[in-house]
């Protein structure tokens, strides 16, 4: 019954030489937005990239971009890991020490005013940009098609809007939360929201708890993200703007989203969903690493990252986790950049760096131990590879979740991990077929599509360019007021008229009667 | 910048051999099912059509399916024609003479009263085929793949449950409203109801008629539709399942809408457009119809075609039609079965049937005179073709405003039409270069998508194929109840503990006051 369908782009006269001007955002997601402008590029487009003079992956010079560097006065200019070691090492303490309230909240204020200090060094990057008249004018001058922007930092809204041009994103969180919740309606009965880690199916306390996160982000939203975007709404631009207004008018969403991951939830016509946009069949190892994977034998192999910041992890943690690896007669590929637990295995292959595509896609490899960022998950998805997952921080808990409850990982709290918990998983995993087959299920599914994700992505920023937008799939509900967009302004005028009716029939009916009644006394007297 | 993406179905091992159940629904509907039918059994599918013996069009024998046939006891055996002849009569009466209100409101009586009656024979279709017993074991041991239905009459939702079969809607209408409305979330501040004839952008009054149309279709669906299913699935089925839950569950929903027409809304991820899947390049016309054609020099065709209603008409209102068509110099080709009317100049070219799809992408052809069926449109978009509307019936009023408010149609009601407007309106769509171009920015919107609609709609039938099912895409939460769905459990315990919180914080300030002002008291004294 399978069915092959091949998209083929064939070019055409004047496909090439689309103008793309892009707003990212550092770190992890730089990475998949680099994917995209690698193909863009590759499609004949000119993509300039707007970065800042101490970004941490965004590099000035690259073959497939143009680059415009602003220098902000007051920038952070610590490294990402480091930024995110101290990060995870305060948090790690916290969740094992069974905190204090106090110490809680501390760490709660500190991550707020991170988040707040990135988007005011956003909103500074704008400020920079509008107060140089040149290269406004530049920017101008050179007609740019399409701006294509990840709105994790939104910045990029107020330039496109400036240069009147339509805008596409490359989106999973906006501002303060995931991204569905800018622009379709989202019941928090049903949909969780970001940070609360639950299902599609809730308790009523699970849901209680979700209405709490919901409130939560947009009070964060509302105070914390969005006033820094505000000011610079008020200073240059007419009054009927409205920063959220751009957010929301944005023409397509390219989400990195797949529902074999996502649960169920309403979305819009002009939202795209290219989740496991970056996966691709896997290259053949280097000689030596399918020499050590071959040696596996029969047992077959374990792979495990935790990203780039296991360096953070306490020793005492590394140590169970060799320790429960050196128990198995698997072999393990581990990617580790931190200190080298001193009882490792001999079946333990440590690496500072692995082509962890080609990795899962290989036959032999059975299991990945990852701490859930959505790049690796996806990887496993399209490779079919079971995970044990050890969350660390932000989207990691729900991400896993994710998998779990569909049967496809097995996770644990890296705060109460011992050898012995974790090779348990470990077994679990390998010798249990439920995993691997739900994992292979959700494969079948993720590549059963008309369309690879990164020619849906391409395909739709091209019709954002070839039609100056796409309004008709866009709706301008945002712009009614509240009140008038949950239609109470008519129930209420309903319930009124309702009222009104009841009061006049019983009034009548009052009336009568007491008539009726009057009448009957004097013939009573 | 134009891009060509093509999408080649290749043939792999096992993609021939499918079984299909299907459930259509007679009339025009079953133009559109029948489509998708040829294109099912062309790729190799092996079709199954359930039809009753008094069907309109179903034929029993055909190339391309089998059928079933069900001999109700109790079946109107009206032909269609005299049916809506009848109907068309007595609204056009009933809305030229401004009718008393008994008169309308008999008129209404009278339609819910054909509707109800249309399910209640689809529901007894049901009765008969669960009370044949050999014919449900026949049809259990086909091993059927998928059951494809067009849910404006849903009995095969209980069939297929009863089946353990998964389901795909080919829809538009279901029940007694438009398709989204039991499946997406609809807010009708902006989403038009059916019946009400609004854009998305309502005055405050359009908003509290579309929440009246609102209210009016979910009482028609819950007292006069649902009642006839209900009573079969408490008769045949166990007490946990519903009727409308059956509905709610479907696999996949091919929905007969692309937003070029329809206004954007919210949607969800097991709903797939495939609006204007009925459309394909036009073929040369025969040549004594190019000859007329051709006929027309510079000025080009006016091609007008009201469906198979159009007999129906008074004879008051085709004489001025035919008087206006006799003014212009463009030639006229008018698709009309009923009475000649006597004053037809000679630029008229009467016809009882016409192949309307090659005249419309006729480049001679200037403008096109319709009712506002979704077929006629969508061909009308497809070939570019600005509409002048006579809208008669349903959902006809509905189609045709979403052309006018994107500038591409003009649209007349037919009751207070005379030769003067009519003529007015063909001259201002002639030659008023923005009804065109609006038309052709719908064609061009149309036509750019990475997939034909109908290879769209026959992926996704395979897909459900493939996987028994897509229940990775469809929510669940139509199963809880509706304070649930709706939160107000939960916000019902935040507020309490809000109030709780206020009381008691109040409470506390009393009692600290009060034995304040005691202590002062007695120093007073």
């Amino acid at each position: 019954m399978r069915l092959v369908v091949s998209v083929c782009f064939l070019s055409g006269p004047g496909v090439q030489g689309g103008k793309i001007l892009v707003f990212p955002v550092d770190g992890s997601h730089w990475v998949n937005m680099d994917l995209l402008l690698q193909s863009l590029h590759a499609r004949g487009h000119e993509v300039t990239v707007v970065r800042t003079a101490t970004s941490w992956y965004i590099k000035e010079k690259a073959p497939h971009y143009h680059s415009i560097t602003i220098t902000l006065p007051e920038a952070i200019s610590m490294e990402e890991q480091d930024f995110f070691v101290t990060f995870l090492v305060k948090m790690l303490a916290i969740q094992k020490q069974g905190a204090s309230v106090m110490a809680f909240l501390s760490f709660q204020w500190e991550m707020l005013t991170s988040l707040s200090q990135m988007h005011y060094q956003a909103s500074q990057l704008v400020v920079e940009m509008f107060e140089n008249k040149s290269l406004m004018q530049s920017l101008h001058d050179t007609q740019y098609d399409v701006v294509l922007l990840d709105p994790g930092l939104p910045f990029g809204v107020l330039v496109a809007h400036k240069l009147k041009l339509p805008t596409v994103f490359n989106v999973r969180w906006i501002t303060s939360g995931e991204g569905h919740f800018v622009v379709a309606p989202s019941p928090v009965s049903y949909v969780p929201t970001s940070g609360c880690v639950v299902s599609d199916k809730m308790t009523f306390w699970q849901r209680v708890k979700n209405m709490f996160h919901y409130l939560l982000n947009i009070c964060i939203d509302r105070f914390i993200v969005s006033p820094h975007y505000d000011r610079l709404v008020e200073r240059y631009f007419d009054p009927d703007v409205s920063f959220y207004h751009l957010l929301q008018g944005t023409d397509i969403w390219l989400m990195r989203m797949d529902f074999v991951f996502e649960f169920p939830r309403p979305t819009m016509p002009n939202i795209v969903y290219i989740g496991g946009f970056q996966c691709k069949p896997s290259k053949p190892l280097p000689p030596e690493l399918e020499e050590f994977v071959q040696s596996s034998g029969e047992h077959g192999v374990i792979v495990m990252s935790l990203g780039t910041l296991v360096k953070g992890l306490p020793v005492e943690i590394t140590s169970e986790i060799a320790a429960a690896f050196a128990q198995l007669p698997q072999k393990v590929i581990w990617r580790h950049a931190g200190e080298r637990p001193s009882n490792l295995g001999n079946n333990t292959l440590l690496v500072k760096w692995m082509p962890q595509n080609d990795l899962l896609g290989h036959p032999k490899v059975k299991a990945f131990v990852a701490h859930g960022g959505t790049n690796g998950i996806y990887e496993s998805i399209y490779h079919g590879v079971p995970i044990i997952g050890l969350p660390l921080l932000f989207d990691q808990f729900e991400n896993l979740l994710r998998l779990e409850v569909r049967g496809a990982a097995n996770v644990l709290d890296v705060t109460k991990l011992t050898r012995e918990n974790f090779l348990e998983a470990l077994q679990e995993v390998l010798h249990n077929p439920s995993y691997k087959n739900s994992m292979n299920r959700l494969s079948d599914l993720h590549r059963d599509r008309p369309m690879h994700p990164l020619d849906t992505a391409l395909y739709w920023i091209e019709f954002v360019m070839r039609h100056k937008g796409a309004s008709h799939l866009r709706t301008e509900s945002y712009k009614m007021s509240w009140y008038s967009y949950h239609s109470l302004d008519v129930i209420g005028l309903l319930l009124a008229v309702l009222l009104m009716l009841t009061a006049v029939t019983l009034g009548s009916i009052w009336f009568l009667c007491s008539r009726l009644c009057r009448r009957r006394k004097p013939k009573q007297e």
